[in-house]
């Protein structure tokens, strides 16, 4: 709710959320969709700009107009819910807001019929089921979503459906598109997450070219997680990215999503019917059944490794269960191998926690390249403390929800490393001269 | 030393460090050259190959087999250190480690007498003078390092120099020039920081071209901080960044480094005399003498969203000057602001931070692209706390040294927010739609 002021001035002049208003005032004037009130905000109108953007104004002093009422809803057309070859999961995100910004809801929710009438095209690719998960930002997601949305696919899966569609924010996408590909593997069909980068209250070319390719992909013979988001800053195709592979490398750019010293596994556009394989990937028809491990151990703390930073930091962390460093360079930390007067080694808080059985796994900063510890005495003193890594080309994100989801399976420090060390989902990519842009 | 038994073996056999050997074992047989033993690791031999990289083998059970002595070190030809229009000044690093390797020593050292043996070329175009500040891996650089790093440049120009190269590792090299950056303003002479990304024992066409353009863009009429690295992965020509809008993008391929939100100043090329203005930079010319604020606060946190982070892990930094988020996407945390039953917000615990004169500073894990705060709840509510950064676009690195920086000259919460927010040294970038690669 706005302050009794603002909500009254509201009713007083049959103004609702949804509305289209005027705004003027000071900083001139301003159209667009009346949004809900913003927690902590009482006195400040939101508006949604025909731009997708919201600006915050402040009721006192201004010029308030109707343009046009929001329209009511339509009767909802009963569907009828049926089994659907894919199965769309809602997990919230800004590719769920248009519908936020039309119902005047605080969270984002879909239902079967509002998807079907933002994405009208989409029972053209295939028939579908959707679940609304959860209505949150990506960066409040944590392993405890992981699990339910894991558990989740297991049902669908069971239930027969050809493929499943997550709809995600892209904040976090990564970290839930790593954390699945350990979860489940050997899938049976694929999982496509898929999300957008502009808030929207049209259906934008965006969210539908991502979200009609990520239905269109997930009927495809594929059996691992992927991500589906746009490939360039035009509208004319998708990137299907390995869910392990792929990293969020711009905070607004549509084409923001890259894969990380890997190639997409594919180039796709459902409107001609593009699968343009770029590298390997594993196919649903592979051997090997469905195998669930969605145990996953959350009490995994990431450090950036930066100048200045403190030992005391790292000897903090006795209470976390493992430690993912990002690390500099090849895989780097402060060790002071050459005696340094002004340095401050963290080399031994780090190995007081390996020494406490308190796995340290290692990533890099550069987010692209591999780890190599052997290069540089640093390394080398980190690779004989215990530090994992070595070798390794995950990205930070990767290295993260490997760690949690190993510490689910095991705590013995000797199998923590085995498995760290073992490609599961394609996480550690075979040594190869990486010909591409990074 | 190695081991006693290594020891006693290699003089036995008149091996010496730096001399060309041959190791056969159960892996093989390996040549190249002794290495200097590395902390820890008393049993295992040292050797590199000659494509640039270490490898250890345990003595135990190698046959070893002297090659070729290490040539003894030519008698030095006096050269009287005279004024010199560049200074050159050695911080360590890879791009200074070809003469660890021939002298056996165990850490970087550039003498004059070496450098100019190093890169014979140098002479012709500029007469130099050098200096060795210190020696050791960059990511064991702190503030200290910073601070004599600026003294003796300040105390370089008041010489007379033309331009000042430093030889600085490739790990931490974005983060001391763009503290740099801001310790000394309106530069009467470039502050070029030059590096490597492949140790090699000659002097390699990688080192050689990165050093020999340094000194060349050193001698033009520019008046900032930059970094003069690789451009590409053949040896054609190099990139000079601007020192705040730069960074190591690859664990180990030359072109690594790459300017983010920004286009580098030039591409150079000292061979042909190519510097090609890519990008506005300021100029030695301008006016404005040199102002330098060399002190600096080095107890700033830098802290890594993820999912499962603790607020206590922020509750914890009640003893920190000042921290540096890097939040995800447009500059987002844990806020919670839909009530799910299972996410773990931080804003409380940044919010107390904040209530106790701690200054907050975002940045972004997507490393690309500019903070907007102000198109999701997140991101609103956490300004609403006092988070400093939305509409930057510098990156994770440049946000931390700046706030370091900022918090060697002020306090004040005010003056904090206002300085971070102003454009010192070139770290907030005008809007402008980017159409370049990222």
């Amino acid at each position: 709710m706005y302050s009794k002021d603002i909500e009254d001035f509201l009713k007083k002049n049959n103004i609702s959320v949804g509305d289209r208003i005027e705004i003027s005032g000071e900083k001139g004037k301003f159209e667009g969709l009346l949004m809900p009130r913003v927690q902590g905000e009482t006195e400040v109108l939101v508006l949604k700009l025909d731009n997708g953007y919201n600006i915050g104004i402040g009721f006192e002093g201004t010029e308030i107009k109707l343009i046009e009422k929001a329209k009511p809803k339509k009767p909802e057309k009963k569907h009828k819910e049926g089994k659907g070859e894919i199965a769309i999961l809602g997990c919230g995100g800004t590719i769920a807001s248009k519908i936020e910004y039309k119902t005047g809801a605080v969270y984002p929710a879909i239902t079967p019929e509002e998807l079907r009438m933002t994405f009208p095209d989409i029972e053209k690719i295939a028939t579908i089921r959707s679940k609304s998960l959860f209505s949150l930002l990506s960066e409040d997601m944590n392993a405890e979503h992981w699990k339910i949305l894991a558990n989740t696919i297991v049902d669908e899966i069971k239930e027969g459906v050809k493929g499943i569609v997550v709809m995600h924010g892209t904040d976090t996408m990564t970290y839930t598109s790593s954390a699945l590909s350990f979860m489940l593997q050997n899938l049976p069909a694929p999982v496509v997450l898929v999300g957008a980068q502009r808030s929207s209250d049209r259906p934008s070319s965006e969210n539908e070219m991502n979200m009609l390719n990520a239905v269109y992909c997930a009927k495809k013979d594929i059996g691992e997680v992927c991500v589906c988001m746009h490939a360039s800053m035009n509208d004319n195709y998708c990137y299907l990215h390995h869910g392990t592979k792929v990293r969020k490398m711009h905070s607004s750019r549509r084409d923001a999503f890259r894969s990380i010293n890997s190639m997409p596994i594919a180039a796709v556009n459902y409107m001609n019917d593009r699968f343009e394989v770029l590298s390997k990937y594993r196919k649903r028809s592979q051997k090997g059944s469905l195998k669930a491990s969605t145990k996953i151990n959350d009490n995994v703390a990431m450090i950036y490794v930066h100048p200045n930073i403190k030992p005391k930091l790292l000897e903090s962390l006795s209470d976390y269960d493992g430690v993912v460093i990002v690390g500099t360079g090849l895989g780097h930390a402060p060790t002071n191998p050459f005696d340094d007067r002004h340095a401050r080694p963290l080399l031994p808080a780090i190995k007081k926690l390996i020494d406490s059985e308190i796995p340290v796994v290692m990533s890099s900063q550069t987010i692209s390249g591999r780890l190599c510890m052997r290069v540089y005495a640093a390394g080398r003193l980190l690779m004989g403390a215990g530090v994992i890594g070595d070798g390794a080309d995950w990205t930070p994100e990767t290295a993260y929800t490997k760690l949690c989801w190993v510490l689910g399976q095991t705590k013995d420090m000797k199998k923590v490393k085995e498995l760290m060390m073992t490609n599961i989902a394609g996480e550690i990519s075979e040594r190869s001269v990486m010909k591409e842009e990074f």
